[in-house]
């Protein structure tokens, strides 16, 4: 028996001493839902440098997704920001949650210096804007966890597969958080904005992948 | 016969070559409206610092407001902003809207160097941080006509008619459209959270002023 | 026998977890110098507020100076920044060196919302910027020491001495030092740069205090 | 007869309505001079998409250089900043000085996603931080000339030619001229700083290039 086509659209969990991460909230609300008659997958992700690629591999071997979104956190990020290239760097700015800190490691000893994403980015740019959704693309997924589970689900998935991250600015709720115990003032985006974008970009992917008639 | 007690929600109309000014939207959509159990009229007020002190007069003429809440735009600012103080000071960094560019100016020459919001601007900031909406005090409303009109709504009042200016973000559709045709991106908020947060402000201002049992 | 004619230049000791001030180095390397034929006394004032009213009052007592510029430090600006009002407010975002942190506080129960700086401050913008080093005014000295230090030198002094504050970015070596712990990039200004902005600052503001002949 | 060694360090004209461009500066400026005992070249690159990868072929055919230092302006940008990768990718957020406009495009239809840095950046990171010159690795040169540059420069010359692109900051003048004519504040790095910075970066590639005893 055929396994049902499904979509794949992982979040991180909370870190950098945060309790909230949009990209998490948006994949778990979104585990279940239908999008474009495909139904999604929502899978939870460690920030954990050791564990990331055993839970990602895991996540896509269930899945066998036909599309796939990967979510992140950009802390101060003003836009739905669609990263265009991944990078066989892992070059921690912060320690992950389990206290490791990596510098300056390739991410695969045999891979490519760049991995480029599978999502139509510029048919989803122009659908956000056009609904008012500030949205941009962006050069550098950075060289953290975000950026390892970029690189690492383009280097195993097969190239038909529409692949690639978006990087989500903070909620306000999580600004608010901040500014109460004195952090600075940071942009935001409402999460039903966010999600509405992820929703219409997963949409526009699977449509990308359709074999034309 | 007494007028009906009415709150007076002033906005700017738009500016600096853009569309839209959610101050202006605001007061717009709040005409009408009741907060407390007080009518509010939402008036728009002229970039033409030429006009403004005679439609600013108008206003509270019309109005004999309870309590007055001035809006304003601040691109790039990505809190509801409360502002502490008025300047007696025009110094604009750009043109208004009939082209007039004051520069180091008095607002008045009897007038005190400065004067201080009489919102409860604390209970406001509390309130809304509590409710997840991101918000911060300032300490300057910048020397265009925001600031003029503060200043002069406060000059011309009496002390006890709770009176402030409280500065908002980019509207998020405002932030696409500049991104469409190459503009920086910018913070934004949603307009039904910035919405919530005024007429927040206005019940507690409301609150503050109403006499103790 | 009448003191020799002196200027006053203050600057405030390290704060905030930093080991280097550039307003102290400047007030120290000043001290003894001339300008415009004026003798510079250099002080250094602490970042304790319990304390710095009586540095601030002895300093000018003993100096009984012919013009006066407060200097202070403001981490991430990119300008020599003119300060053109102080405020009534001690609101501190960080507590002072004493742990005191204020919070809403008048500096002057009696005294005026807000001062405006004595110092010629156009005429010193004019003359840095062609000079190539850039500067800017600014309407807000803040809410933390060095708008306090500012308010009182300018409500004690008499009007017909020049008086104000400058506050100064970051030295380029306190940026390499936090970047290398890991902290944000920041912008900063060479010492030697600020110095000579200080000079000028002070040479112009002796000459807008001379009498004309 | 065998040419005498020497090192190329490029700089691009002024573009963007800027009349000056300080990687312009340093590369004339040290055209003629000795580093580590090697005489440098510097050549000024055009800021015209056309004729970008004529002027630089000509350059490395010219100099043959045994080492590569490419440098150009990053408005806005507080650090020496060393950049890791180049990307084969083309999208310019403002026209060239031909007013081209490249979108989406590759640089090089057989080449690689991306070319990483072969200068020695962690040690010239350390020793220009240790010298109090503030200075960051970045993951990303930009879509625009620059990583043109530095993408093609690295996949024309041979591996074991040192080579790569820094980032400089506007000079103080830069910010100045912008200041007076109502532009915003930006961050700055004196001239000689960033010379001196340039100077090292190219002592420390030589070495790394030299054969060990």
């Amino acid at each position: 028996m055929r396994k049902q086509k499904a979509a794949l659209v992982t979040g991180f969990e909370p870190y950098g001493g945060m309790n909230l991460n949009p990209s998490a909230e948006i994949a778990r609300r979104m585990d279940g839902a239908k999008v474009g008659g495909v139904s999604v997958v929502g899978r939870l992700l460690p920030v954990d440098i050791a564990k990331l690629d055993a839970a990602l591999k895991d996540a896509l071997a269930d899945v066998d997704p036909v599309a796939v979104i990967l979510l992140g956190l950009a802390p101060g990020e003003t836009c739905i920001r669609l990263e265009r290239v991944a990078l066989n760097l892992a070059d921690f700015p912060i320690p992950d949650n389990a206290g490791a800190k990596a510098r300056d490691q390739v991410l695969d000893r045999q891979g490519d210096t760049a991995l480029t994403s599978r999502l139509p980015l510029r048919t989803i740019e122009k659908r956000l804007l056009g609904m008012g959704i500030p949205t941009r693309l962006s050069e550098s997924a950075g060289t953290y966890l975000c950026n390892a589970s970029m690189y690492w689900a383009l280097s195993w998935l097969p190239r038909r597969v529409p692949c690639g991250f978006i990087h989500l600015p903070l909620l306000p709720a999580q600004v608010a958080v901040g500014l109460e115990s004195g952090a600075n003032p940071q942009a935001s985006m409402a999460f039903p904005v966010q999600r509405r974008a992820i929703e219409i970009a997963l949409a526009l992917s699977l449509e990308s992948a359709a074999p034309k008639a």
